[in-house]
């Protein structure tokens, strides 16, 4: 373990990093926005072209010149065309398309857009700060980015995936703990034994590794803060709390769905990408688990072959044929500014500091009356 | 939410609960050594008869005069024989109870003992506190344990069912993560939608209930306890953490299989009990969980039906026919003497607060030296 906290290690006022969620939720007014108000901005690029990658962090410079983060997938290629029988889901799914004025899907031939590009124009960026997720890459890749004064983050499930991860290098390891919305980050062991609970999975880890860790997962107010700080995080990520902030790319309906949600209506779904997620359940989610419904394709098949849908839903306000990715947090999301709410996430933190240190450590923390 | 900690709702020194661990876990001698190290200990008593309660009771309060806690489900009656088809699992368990040296298995006829004689029991012992879970019973049940001078606790796993236990009047919920070890308490959504984790779920029932809070789930050292009190909690409950505590009833394969354990170890199964519940994956489990396996029966049929299995298989000292109940945090426990744990505990906790407001909250926590 380490006493470096998250300011230290990146150089930023708050150890508050923005989850880097891909698909069009991060833009370059909430990167900004985050790090203009002194925590760290991220831009989720995983679906992004090198070029769309090349003019978003040019864009984000231009609006802010602190420091931000931009996250890529490290994820196996994709199976070769053929390695699967899609002819179940494609008929499953021409009826949702239907649904949103689609004609009937086909087979996708491209899916993320040439990883080795992403990786090379990111490096060649010398972004502030490069983080991953899904898998390990190459050691060497890592201290190239490092020489080029990037500080990398991995995120792990798992102790086990931790260790790994400190052992190629990484500056901070983000441990995502079984609350945390969207894709699971799962590359050692199985998904279902690596959905740990935050407050049982960063003890375990800041005891394991000794790079400063990240603790991400139901974490949305100064009380989730305080008690990752407590567990021994340096810092703490948070996505679903940035959802609802004014300057997301989030959809209206998806918007909705996250300020409406209750604390049981999420499930781990591969549904809609075909690699384990968390989201608020929806139709799409139940049909596509009951007994009769076809598998979906692997990662990122699925994804792509879902996409059309997607889009057409976010602009017809259909919630129930979009992946309403959230955590287990989301009922405490608020909708304001991104700034606004990385102030109010501080001032929270403090006033339960107060309270835990001067109740004598016998009072319970109150609600954030700001809340 | 209410300022009201453990202590004071209890009159006991500290704001932890040993978890009730029904089975042979909760000795007399655990319950009492928490208790009289200012704690509060309780018993699970759910699988004892009416008889065994009150004998149990009594040897309690021969080892401590300090509050103690007694436990009982809220089930629904078992389902009437001849309502489910036993021919396959049974001659799946044949082959497991021969590994422990029984012969075949037959279906059993008697389950839960006695209910309603366990309620009264509990009742007429005017116990310091009554908790329970699985369901939400009378309240005017409620009224007859607190017209007594009993404190009653309710376990929920979601705020839908924290607030339907706050409706029928009990004195505290215990907010279970889905960290946590054995049976879960889900009653009113589904399994599934109802594993919120405690950083996550703690928080939300804090908002939405007007009585005092237990975390539990994933809480095992000083770490823990003071993040669950950042989150809102007026005390917590530790299960896993008292397993492998001297006075425990642990067997010895159940005990080692607990010390060894990794974070990635623990899976929601039905296959011991019909009721989800979380363990380390052990042959037993795995088997359960093959394609071509059988169904469990029903709780609490199922679990009457592995009854034997296991209690010969802790005798062989035969780990992978035991049900490993255990929470996602089985990595930090520590064998010592319960006692001693609850001091211990304090200790960490005391260091925790210490750490939060003297390195200005920007240090985070390290390890409990004394760990």
């Amino acid at each position: 373990m380490t006493a470096l906290m998250l300011t230290e290690l990146i150089g930023i006022e708050h150890s508050i990093i923005q989850a880097p969620m891909a698909g069009g939720t991060t833009t370059p007014e909430l990167v900004a926005a985050v790090s203009n108000a002194g925590a760290l901005g991220s831009l989720g690029a995983a679906y992004l072209t090198p070029e769309q990658i090349a003019k978003t962090v040019a864009e984000i410079r231009r609006l802010t010149r602190r420091p931000f983060c931009v996250n890529l997938f490290v994820s196996p290629p994709p199976p070769p065309p053929g390695s699967w029988d899609a002819g179940a889901i494609l008929a499953f799914l021409s009826e949702h398309y239907a649904a949103v004025g689609l004609q009937a899907p086909e087979i996708p031939t491209s899916f993320a857009p040439d990883p080795e590009g992403q990786w090379a124009v990111v490096l060649a960026e010398q972004v502030p700060v490069f983080s991953f997720t899904f898998g390990v890459p190459d050691p060497a890749l890592i201290s190239r980015f490092q020489a080029g004064g990037t500080r990398v983050l991995g995120t792990a499930t798992t102790v086990a995936e931790a260790r790994t991860l400190a052992d190629v290098g990484v500056d901070g390891v983000v441990a995502q703990g079984s609350e945390a919305g969207a894709h699971r980050a799962t590359f050692a062991a199985g998904f279902e034994e690596s959905l740990v609970g935050t407050i049982a999975l960063v003890p375990q880890v800041v005891d394991a590794v000794d790079v400063p860790v990240i603790a991400s997962g139901g974490i949305m107010d100064g009380r989730g803060i305080v008690a990752a700080e407590a567990l021994g995080a340096a810092g703490v990520q948070l996505g679903t709390a940035f959802l609802t902030t004014h300057e997301a790319g989030t959809s209206a309906a998806y918007r909705n769905a996250v300020l409406r949600a209750r604390d049981d209506q999420t499930v781990i779904t591969r549904a809609f990408s075909g690699r384990p997620a968390r989201g608020i359940v929806n139709a799409f989610i139940k049909q596509m688990s009951e007994d009769d419904a076809p598998e979906p394709l692997p990662f990122p098949v699925q994804n792509a072959l879902t996409g059309p849908m997607r889009r057409a839903a976010a602009q017809r306000n259909d919630a129930d044929r979009l992946a309403l990715w959230a955590g287990q947090g989301a009922p405490l999301a608020r909708a304001m500014g991104a700034g606004e709410l990385v102030g109010r996430l501080m001032e929270e933190r403090a006033g339960v500091l107060r309270q835990l240190s001067s109740a004598g450590a016998s009072g319970p923390t109150r609600r954030p009356t700001s809340a």
